[in-house]
C-alpha cells in the first residue's frame, strides 16, 4: 500500500541522513528489514560490542601461554607467571570469533552478494576467520601443546578491517610503495658499492699488525654488510672507523662520503618523497569524506521527494517540509545539530524545499560547533560585585600561575639541597610544610573562582577542569596523610604506616604539582598552538597509529614464534628463564621503545646482552661456565635470523614509519601555521575543530551531475526519475 | 666635452649590464675613475686574488702551533708534527691581511661615504680587521708564546663577508631564529618538567639495594638533566631505562612519554617550522636576482638613452642601436649569449631601441644553454656506416653495462671466496686475468664508440667522458703491472717491487672498477632524477655550507682553546701527547663527522675515551697508575665545559643545521617533481639548468615604476628625466 510505501520512503530518508552524518557509504540494501537490520548493525551497542570483542582478542595475547605480566623484568625476583589452564583463553577466543562470524555475515548480507563478490576486504575476512577457526581447533585437538599458532599473527586483521580509516590509509600508503622502493633500491646499490668499496680498502694485510679495521668490521661480505648497514643507522658512527683512521687520516674521508651520501642525502629523500606523496593526503581524505556527506543527503532529498503527498512536478522535485520534520524526529544526531536545523526549517516558512534548500538546511552539520559557557552568576551585593570583579579577572589566573611556578622552584630546591644527603639525614618538614601552604592556596584559588564565574561557568573550562581535579586530589592526599602521620614539626620522622611511607606521600604530592604546573600552557601563546597542533595531529593520526599497532603486533608474534626454539633447553630451568623472560609480548612491546631511536645495533646488542646477562646471572647460582658458553653459541645461531628480522623492522618501524609521521606534522603544521596568519589572533570565541573544518577553504563541492550520476549506479536503489 | 660624456654614458652602461650578469647591486660610484676601479675590482684576477687569500688564511689552521698533519693519529707511531718557525705563519698572515685592508678600502670608496655608514657589514670588516691586527701585533710581541689568539676565531668572518649568497642566507636563518628559539624554549620546559618528574620518580630509596637508577642517572640535577638531554637526543635510549625496568615494567611508561613527546613530537616540528619558514627561501632569493638584473639592464638603457647621438624624445626615450653594440662589444660575458644578443640586434633591423625591446634582447641570459653535441662523422664505406650504426646504438652502450656488472659479480665472488684465506695462500691469478680480459674489453668498447662517434661528440657527453678517464687509467695500471711484476700465470706470486704491491695493484684496479660502474647511474630514469635533485642541492646548498664551515671553524678553535689546558702536564711527555693528539684542527673536524649522527653522548664518551686511552697507553711505558689518576681526575674538571660545548654544538650542527638542509631538500626536491611531472618524460635536449630557470614559470616581473623608483635612488647617478 502507499502508506507502507511511505514508511519505506521515510526509513530510507532517515538511513541516507545517518549515512551522511557518519560519512558512510549509501551502497546497502534498502528494503525494509534491511534498514532495521542496518541501523541495528550501526547502534552504538552493537558497534561498541564489536570494537569490545577485538580489543579482547587483540588483549588475549597478554595472558597467553608465554605470558608475562609481572611487575619486575628481572627473572631473580620476580614470580612465575600465571599460566591460564588450556581452553580458558581458548574459549574465549571462539566467542570473539562467533561475533566475527556473525559480524561478516550482517556485513555481507547488507552489501548485497553482487557487492560482496566485489569486496576484497570481506572475502579476506571470511578467509581469515576459515584459517583462525582451523588453527583453534587444530590447538584444542593437541591440547594446547602446539607451538606454531597463525591465528595469532592474523589476529591484527579484525583491527584492521574494522575501520575505513585505516584501509583508506593503507591504500594510501600502498601507492607510495613504489616510490619508497626506488629509494630503497638506490640505497641498496649504495650500500653494496660501498661494501665491495670497503671490503677491498680494509683488506687484509699481509702483515698481521694492522688489519685491526678488517678483523672488527670487514671480515667478510656479511660482515661488512652490517657495519654499513648498521653506520646508516649511525649506531656505529664512531666506532666503526676508530681503527682505520687511527691508521691513517685519509681513511675518514671514505666514511664521510658513506655517511654524507646515505644518511644525509638518501635518508632524507625518502621523506621528501613520503612527504611529496602525503602532501595531498588529507585533502584527499577530507574531500571524499565530503561527498559521502552530499550524496547521503542528496540521496535523502530523493527519495523524500518521491513520497506520494508531495505534488507531483515535472520540472523540478520537491520535498515537503513535514515530512522532513517526521524524518529528524527519528535521525539519530547531534541534538544541537537537530536543534538548528528544525529552527532554520521553522524560520523558512516555506511549505516545500528544493534540492538546493534542502542540501543548504544541512549544512548546519559542518559548521563549527560554537562552544558557549554558561553565564556567570549575578550577585545583588556590590561587595560580592566587587569579589566577582577582581577573582575573575584573567589577573587572577597568572597570579596563581606565577604562585604554580614558585612551587615548582621550592620543590626543586628542596630536591638540589636534599640530593646528597643519606635518607636518613633527610628532614621533610620544610618541603611539608611549603607544600601545606600551597595546596591551601590552591584551595583558596579553586574556591574563589567558583564563588566569581559559579560553579557550571567553572567547570566548562578544560583548564579549570584539570586544575580543579587536581587540587581536590592533592588535598584528599594531604588529609590522608595528617590522618596517618600527624601534623609536621621539625625534626618529625615517623615510621611507615599505611599504604604509603610519608616520604612516598611527599613524592605523589610533589609529582602532582609539577604536573599542575601544565596549567600554564593555555596561556603562552605559540605553546596553545603547538599543543593544539599536537592534538590535531593526534586525531589525524589514529589510523596510521591502528596500522602501526597492526603491523607491530604481527611482528611480535612473529618474533615470539621465531625465537622460541633459540636456548636449546638443558632441563627444565634453563627454558624457564629463556621462556618467561624474552617469549613475552612486552618484550616485544619494550623493543619498539627502542626502535623509536632508530637504532638497530643497539636492539640486537641489548636482545642478546640481557639474555646473556640473564642466563649468566641465573648460572652464577648453578653452572657459570656452561651457560654462559650455551649462550654464545645459541647467540651465533640465531644471529642471522635476528639480523633479518630486526632489519625487516628497523625498515618498517623507523624509516617509513617515522618518515609518514613526519609528513603529516608537516602538512598538518604547514595548514595550522597559514590559518593563524589569516585569522584574527585572539578571538574570544572557542571552536571545536574537525579536521574537515581545517580545510574547508579549499575543498570543492561536488557538482549535481556527480551526486545524480552516483545515485543512479546505486545496486539496490531505483529512483523515479 | 661631449665625447668625454658620451665615453663615461657608455661605460657606465657597460658596468652596469655586467652588473646585470652577475646580479649585482648597482649602488656604487659612477664616475670614469671609480668605473675603471670598479671593473677592476670585479675583474677575475683581483677576486680569484681575494678567494686565493681568503682560503690560505682560513688553511693556516692547519699548520700553525698545534697542527697534526700527519698521516696516523695514534700517537704511539707517528713522528711529531711540524711545527713552523715564529714568524713564518705570522707574516703570511700579514700579507693576508694586506689584502683584506686593500679589499675593504675599495669597497668602502666605491659604495661612498654616504652608503658606507649604513653598511654593517663593512663596518664589522674594518673592526675584525682593527681587532685582529692588534692580535698579530701582540702575538709577535710576545714570540708567539702567547694561548689566547683571538684572530683565529674571527677568520671565518672573512669568508663570510665575501660572499654576498651566504650574507643573505645568514639573514634568512636570522629571521627563522625567534620561532626556532620558541621550540628550543619548549624543549627547555619539556626538558625541566620531566627532570623534576624523574628526580621525584627515582629518588633515592631507603633501602640501597633497589636505587640502581639513581646511582646510574638521576643522582642530582645536573645528573638528571644530562640523562634525559642526552635521552633526547637517543644515544642512550635502552640504557637509561634498564635498571628502572627491570625493578618495574610500569616505569618505561614514563620513557616512553618523554621520548614520544620530545623526540618524535617537538624535534620533527623544528623540522616543521623549519621548512615552513624556508619553504618561501628560494623563490624570494631567485625573485632578488630577477630585480638585480633587470634593473641593471634598465640603467644601462636609461645612460645609453640619454647620449647626445640619440634624438631627443619627449614622450619616449629610445636608444641607437649602434651604441648599444659599441657598449656589447666591450662588455664581458658569456660569448654564446653575446653572439645571440648581436644577432636578434641585426634581425631587429631597426635603428633604435624602445625600453621594452631593449630589456627583450637581454632575456637571452635566462634562457636555457640548450647544450649542442657535435655531429658524428659521416663514413663514405658502406661497411664503416654499418659499424657506426651497431656501435652508436644505445643497446651498445647497456651491453657495456650488462659487461660492468659481470665484472663487480666476479670481483665480489672472488672476494667472497678469498675472505677466510691467509694472504699467503691466496692466489691473485684468477682475479688478474680476469680483470685482464674486462679492460680488454674497456678499451675495446671506447674506441669503437670514439669510431662510431668521432672523439669530439664522444667527449661531450659527461658518462663517456668519466668512463674513458677511467678505463684509461685501468689500462696504465694494468700495463705497469706488467711491466713491473710480468704477465701472470697460475701460482704466480712476485716478491714486492716498485711503489705498490703486487696486491695493492690489483686492490686499486678493483676499486676503479667498482667506481667506473656508476657509469650506469644516467641510464635507470628515477637514479637519474635523484642525482640531478641531490646535484641541484648542492649547488643551492654553497651558501649553507659555507655558513656551517664559518661556525664549524669558529666552535673548533674554541674547542682548541678552551680544552687546551685540560691536562695539568706533567713533565714535557704528558703535555706532549696531549698536544698532539687533541689540540688539532683535524680532531676538531673528526668531531663534525661524528655529529652528523645526532650523537653527543657519543661524542663526549670518544673525547674522554680517547683522551683517556692515548694517555694510558703511554703510560704503560712510563707511569701507568699515575698517569690514569691524572685523566680521571681533569675529566671531571673539565667535563662541565665539554657539556655545555658540545650541547651547544649539537643544537647547531645537527638540530639546526640538518634540519635546515631537510627543509631545503624537501623545498628542490618537491619542485623537481612537479616539474617531472609536467614535462615530456624523455626530451633529446639537454639542458643546463640554474636555480633561476627552475622557478621561470612563477618569477614575478619587477613592473618599469619599481625600477624607475629604485633608479632614482640611485645614490650616485642622477637621470636626465
Amino acid at each position: 500500500g502507499t502508506g507502507a510505501d511511505n514508511d519505506l520512503y521515510i526509513n530510507q530518508a532517515i538511513v541516507f541522513i545517518e549515512d551522511a552524518i557518519q560519512y558512510r557509504s549509501i551502497n546497502h540494501r534498502m528494503d525494509s528489514k534491511s534498514l532495521w537490520l542496518y541501523r541495528w548493525y550501526y547502534s552504538r551497542t552493537c558497534q561498541w560490542i564489536l570494537s569490545l570483542t577485538i580489543t579482547i582478542i587483540l588483549a588475549l595475547a597478554f595472558f597467553e601461554k608465554p605470558s608475562s605480566l609481572t611487575i619486575t623484568s628481572d627473572v631473580r625476583y620476580r614470580l612465575p607467571a600465571w599460566n591460564p589452564p588450556c581452553g580458558l583463553t581458548e574459549s574465549i577466543e571462539l566467542l570473539c570469533f562467533l561475533v566475527f562470524m556473525v559480524d561478516v555475515s550482517v556485513k555481507s548480507y547488507l552489501i548485497g552478494w553482487e557487492e560482496f563478490w566485489k569486496n576484497k576486504w570481506l572475502m579476506a575476512y571470511i578467509l581469515t576467520l576459515i584459517v583462525s577457526l582451523t588453527d583453534w581447533i587444530v590447538s584444542l585437538s593437541f591440547f594446547c601443546t602446539e607451538d606454531v599458532r597463525i591465528r595469532r599473527i592474523l589476529r591484527p586483521f579484525f583491527l584492521l578491517q574494522n575501520s575505513s580509516m585505516m584501509k583508506k590509509t593503507l591504500k594510501s600508503i600502498n601507492s607510495t610503495l613504489p616510490e619508497m622502493a626506488s629509494v630503497v633500491l638506490l640505497l641498496a646499490v649504495h650500500l653494496s658499492l660501498f661494501t665491495m668499496f670497503a671490503m677491498l680498502l680494509f683488506a687484509r694485510a699481509k702483515d698481521g699488525q694492522q688489519d685491526k679495521e678488517w678483523v672488527g668490521y670487514f671480515r667478510n661480505l656479511p660482515d661488512s654488510l652490517t657495519s654499513l648497514l648498521v653506520l646508516l643507522t649511525t649506531a656505529n658512527n664512531p666506532d666503526v672507523m676508530i681503527p682505520a683512521y687511527s691508521k691513517n687520516r685519509a681513511y675518514s674521508i671514505f666514511f664521510i662520503l658513506f655517511t654524507v651520501l646515505g644518511n644525509l642525502f638518501l635518508m632524507n629523500l625518502l621523506t621528501a618523497i613520503i612527504y611529496n606523496q602525503f602532501r595531498g593526503y588529507l585533502l584527499k581524505s577530507v574531500q571524499s569524506s565530503l561527498f559521502r556527506r552530499r550524496l547521503g543527503i542528496r540521496a535523502a532529498f530523493e527519495v523524500l521527494s518521491s513520497l506520494r503527498e508531495a505534488p507531483a512536478n515535472a520540472q523540478q522535485s520537491y520535498v515537503s517540509t513535514e515530512a522532513l520534520l517526521r524524518v529528524l524526529q527519528k535521525v539519530e544526531m547531534d541534538s544541537r545539530c537537530k536543534q538548528a536545523i528544525m529552527r532554520s526549517l521553522k524560520m523558512c516558512s516555506c511549505d516545500q524545499l528544493s534540492a538546493a534548500q534542502f542540501q543548504k538546511l544541512f549544512e548546519e552539520l559542518d559548521k563549527d560547533a560554537i562552544k558557549q559557557h554558561p553565564p556567570s552568576p549575578e550577585y545583588q551585593s556590590h561587595f560580592m560585585q566587587k569579589m566577582q570583579f577582581v577573582f575573575g579577572h584573567p589577573y587572577f589566573g597568572y597570579l596563581g600561575n606565577v604562585v604554580a611556578l614558585a612551587n615548582i622552584v621550592s620543590v626543586c630546591v628542596v630536591l638540589v639541597l636534599d640530593a646528597d644527603k643519606q635518607p636518613s639525614e633527610r628532614d621533610d618538614f620544610f618541603l611539608r610544610a611549603i607544600n601545606c601552604f600551597f595546596i591551601l592556596y590552591y584551595l583558596l584559588e579553586m574556591l574563589l573562582k567558583i564563588l566569581a564565574m559559579g560553579l557550571k561557568r567553572y567547570l566548562s573550562y578544560p583548564s579549570n577542569r584539570f586544575d580543579g581535579l587536581l587540587t581536590v586530589i592533592l588535598l584528599v592526599l594531604e588529609i590522608a596523610t595528617f590522618a596517618v602521620y600527624g601534623f609536621p614539626h621539625p625534626g618529625w620522622r615517623p615510621e611507615f604506616m599505611g599504604l604509603l611511607s610519608l616520604w612516598d606521600m611527599v613524592r605523589l604530592v610533589n609529582m602532582l604539582i609539577v604536573f599542575r604546573f601544565l596549567r600554564i600552557i593555555p596561556n603562552m601563546k605559540f605553546m596553545a598552538l603547538v599543543v593544539t597542533t599536537l592534538l590535531d595531529l593526534v586525531k589525524n593520526l589514529r589510523a596510521f597509529a591502528g596500522i602501526l599497532v597492526v603491523v607491530f603486533y604481527a611482528f611480535a608474534i612473529a618474533g615470539i614464534m621465531l625465537f622460541k626454539g633459540a636456548v636449546v633447553p638443558l632441563g627444565n630451568t634453563s627454558e624457564s628463564v629463556w621462556g618467561t623472560c624474552k617469549k613475552s609480548l612486552p618484550f616485544f612491546f619494550f623493543l619498539f621503545l627502542v626502535q623509536i631511536s632508530f637504532d638497530i645495533k643497539k636492539v640486537v646488542a641489548l636482545y642478546f646482552k640481557e639474555k646473556c646477562d640473564f642466563m649468566a646471572s641465573f648460572g652464577h647460582y648453578q653452572a657459570e661456565v656452561i651457560y654462559s658458553l650455551l649462550c654464545l653459541s645459541s647467540v651465533n645461531l640465531i644471529c642471522r635470523w635476528a639480523k633479518i628480522y630486526f632489519v625487516a623492522w628497523w625498515l618498517i618501524s623507523s624509516v617509513i614509519w617515522v618518515n609518514l609521521f613526519v609528513a603529516l606534522l608537516l602538512e598538518n603544521f604547514i595548514h595550522k601555521w597559514d590559518r593563524r596568519c589569516h585569522r584574527e589572533p585572539l578571538s574570544d570565541i572557542e571552536y571545536q575543530r574537525t579536521v574537515e573544518l581545517m580545510f574547508r577553504d579549499v575543498l570543492e563541492e561536488p557538482t549535481e551531475e556527480e551526486l545524480m550520476e552516483k545515485l543512479h549506479h546505486h545496486p539496490h536503489l531505483q529512483l523515479c526519475r
